[in-house]
């Protein structure tokens, strides 16, 4: 895999410069440790998400132009794939549910994606995204669990390796497990003495309920403000290369993640979704140099004002 | 002044990294041209005031250590001084006028600063500040008109130069003139090809208008959500360079800062002040590279949320 991501990389490279790597003062000062912020949310569709889209399109880029690619994502990675197909001259079918916000849909619209509706369950979205590509021969881009999007995710890391010297915590948030299982590939491989820690919400434990048994375990996602990590059961090549190089996944509370959106937008002047939030939210104070991934800003407005609006945690 | 800027840049290194420079695909592709963020906002008091903050304290530190340094300011310079301050071992008064915002008094505060209330008008807040300069023998810290603060705004200007090849056009925004002194200094120096644009609201022409005649004029300033730009007559010094070195002068309304204030939070997942927005909304369709600086990102919570839910531009 640390290949594979180092292909990505030179891949990558002429499309999508690295993001900033920022150290948080007010975050340092708060937590009495260094603090630093990876800052997806800088990248052109709002999210890490363009780091997979792209690795999975230009890794095979023949067929990707000549049959089209087609996804299933009700989130940042439909906008991703949008965006990284219309950059490439590429066809993209984007599988979300009929539930999805309409701000969503018409991002996804926006970057050039054709969205095509399913049933609101996640068993719809992925039977219509794989008919769709055994009757078209469409090139189907993963949104956590193919070797390239894990590919792709890991490219942030090697950005980390070169933004920081020394060892550090890497806080990363967890949905299915691409970005977590590719940063820690390439974290680990380089510098063994670092710990990647993943964060999900309390709300949405599934990789963290899943590595304390044998196999994959399938929880009902509940509503949460980190509504991009919601994913009933992880991937099963990421669950493995959690299981394997993860040193340990914490849960934080909605009121936390709530508390880090509206920090990180007052203080640190930053729009991050919950999802991206998630890291802040579970960092403890003191300790070693810690990274935290913001891997998207992708809040509703109305969402963002409201937690503008809340009281501040007790 | 160049030389000045040096200075500055090398006793600001070891406490100040440069700020991120980023390039908005957002903006780039919705103006037809390549447009630049440098993000100030980031900086650790949330503006870039923090850089002739600190270039003053440290060209004449044991003044500042055995006397305490003081400094008029309502907003962006006061909590840049209380932090440079504390950071130096130095103690700080900053006289503010009574009637400023709670919000830039806690934060004031918040960095280690002592407040001292003046009445509500510029001509007391700068009799008080002389007053106690006088009295105690404190180094005085001057927000925009003295050759410290436009070397230290100057290093701004630096760090473009490095950040990006090539001719641009930086659109700048004006208060009392320091940033866009120290960054034409900088810029028309080592690059004489770039152009250098100041920005001001429409409620606040101070320097537009005196660079038409032949002395400052002053204004009263109206209330506008660029407050951090609200000053009654520009500093003599910048003035000078101003006329000398700048390439225009822009207005924008309220409308239009409202409107860049929204797309950056909402597209870039920036959190920008008015004053800080007012080169993304001075910026033209098509051209040549532009660079805005966001210069501060201190914007009211409510502000801000209020920003969010206004209606689009028509």
């Amino acid at each position: 895999m640390f290949g594979l991501i180092q292909q990505a990389r030179a891949r990558l490279a002429p499309v999508l410069p690295p993001t900033p790597l920022i150290r948080s003062d007010f975050l340092s000062r708060r937590l009495g440790r260094d603090v630093f912020l990876k800052l997806e949310s800088l990248q052109p569709t709002g999210s890490f998400k363009v780091r997979p889209a792209f690795n999975g399109m230009l890794a095979n880029l023949e067929q990707a132009r000549s049959a089209g690619v087609v996804t299933s994502s009700s989130g940042n990675f439909a906008q991703a794939v949008a965006y990284a197909a219309t950059e490439s001259g590429v066809d993209a079918q984007i599988v979300m549910m009929r539930g999805a916000s309409k701000f969503k849909r018409d991002r996804t619209r926006g970057f050039g994606g054709t969205v095509v509706d399913c049933e609101d369950t996640f068993a719809s979205r992925w039977e219509t995204t794989f008919r769709i590509q055994e009757e078209s021969g469409r090139l189907l881009l993963h949104p956590y669990d193919s070797p390239e999007t894990i590919a792709g995710d890991g490219t942030l890391g090697l950005e980390l390796l070169e933004q920081l010297e020394g060892d550090f915590d890497a806080y990363v948030p967890i949905s299915g497990g691409g970005l977590i299982s590719g940063v820690a590939t390439a974290v680990k491989q380089v510098r063994p003495g670092c710990r990647v820690i993943g964060v999900q919400a309390k709300a949405n434990p599934s990789m963290h309920d899943s590595i304390k048994g044998e196999t994959a375990v399938t929880t009902r996602p509940e509503p949460s403000l980190a509504d991009a990590l919601a994913v009933a059961t992880p991937g099963e090549r990421t669950l493995e290369i959690v299981r394997r190089l993860v040193d340990d996944i914490e849960l934080v509370s909605e009121k936390r993640i709530t508390e880090a959106v509206k920090l990180l937008a007052n203080e640190q002047k930053l729009v991050a979704e919950g999802g991206g939030a998630v890291g802040v939210a579970a960092l403890a104070r003191g300790g070693r140099p810690a990274v935290c991934v913001l891997s998207g800003g992708n809040i509703l407005p109305e969402k963002l004002r409201s937690v503008l609006a809340a009281a501040a945690l007790a």
